[in-house]
């Protein structure tokens, strides 16, 4: 097969499929909701996640009033709730009353944990630095919530028990993981 | 299903799967390659691309030093390359000769660009920044390398024509996507 290659980088959606986060805050009296595909963890002793928001976002006013956010991992049958949410501005509505989203008790954070979430993080804000567009929020991460069931006891998710919510870059695509396709490679020679 | 609510964060690999990045570095006439899963796009305008990597990694001096990084991704049928990539350093061997992996001709940068990568991004470095116990590397996408034929006119990647390889966040365990699953969900309400 043939390949491109350019210097008209354009939007880059060549690193995608990417797993849907759902980015919570909490400020001035609102919750809010927003999907982001751009996130990482960046440090495991201390536990850092980094999401890159822009600063056109309501969600970035929040996380910078208030401090703290979460990242919420929901299933591919929930693909149309992330659609909406990436769809729609806190701004305008309440997406939490809108969609019906129901939340459940953080631990160490005011940052709403959404109940369809099969994982999520508590972050409190330890840095933020503007990298061209966006802004790269780091936050440390204070408390995990997941559904036992869905992890091994290597806390690795469990394909046949969660399909993942991948996201494929472009606005209202998304697909899952092969249950099947799983192996296990020793590393090393 | 029943959640655990912890501020045990431990290794926290809830947050997987994620798209394997092969990472390239070219520095003292030597050129390495590297696994991560630890990265993201980070801005649209200018493109930038962020990675994370221990500063004890071979390849975190060849990025010091020559101020440039390549991103592979390579499909799910290379998953032993992206183990054995991951399980060795350049500091004891040559793994491009140890592995035979095939170089193609960067366009903008020195890093090498793999054969065997569906796309491949070069980027130069334009900031990095200790956080924890990594190092987060930001660079401008300045070159795009990518199959034609395996990515729609949007450059969204055609699930049945590559598999994408998806790290599950433990050493060695791969899956990719279900290509049956693909959906289109309408943005809004």
């Amino acid at each position: 097969m043939s390949k491109v290659v350019t210097e008209k980088v354009g939007k880059f959606t060549q690193h995608y499929p990417k797993l849907t986060a759902i980015v919570t805050a909490s400020a001035q009296g609102k919750d809010n909701a927003m999907t982001a595909a751009w996130h990482s963890s960046i440090s495991i002793n201390p536990p850092l996640y980094g999401v890159s928001i822009s600063p056109q976002r309501f969600t970035y006013q929040l996380i910078t009033d208030s401090k703290e956010f979460g990242l919420n991992f929901v299933p591919w049958g929930k693909a149309s709730l992330a659609a909406w949410v990436g769809g729609t501005s806190g701004r305008e509505i309440d997406k939490f009353q809108k969609f019906n989203m129901e939340r459940e008790k953080p631990l160490r954070t005011k940052v709403p944990i959404l109940k369809d979430a099969y994982a999520a993080y508590e972050c409190k804000l330890v840095d933020s630095k503007t990298y061209g567009d966006h802004v790269w929020f780091v936050g440390e991460i204070v408390a995990v919530h997941f559904v036992e069931e869905a992890f091994s006891s290597e806390k690795i998710l469990d394909l046949d028990k969660i399909k993942p919510l991948l996201y494929l870059g472009l606005e209202g695509f998304y697909a899952t993981t092969d249950k099947d396709s799983l192996q296990y490679i020793k590393r090393g020679d």
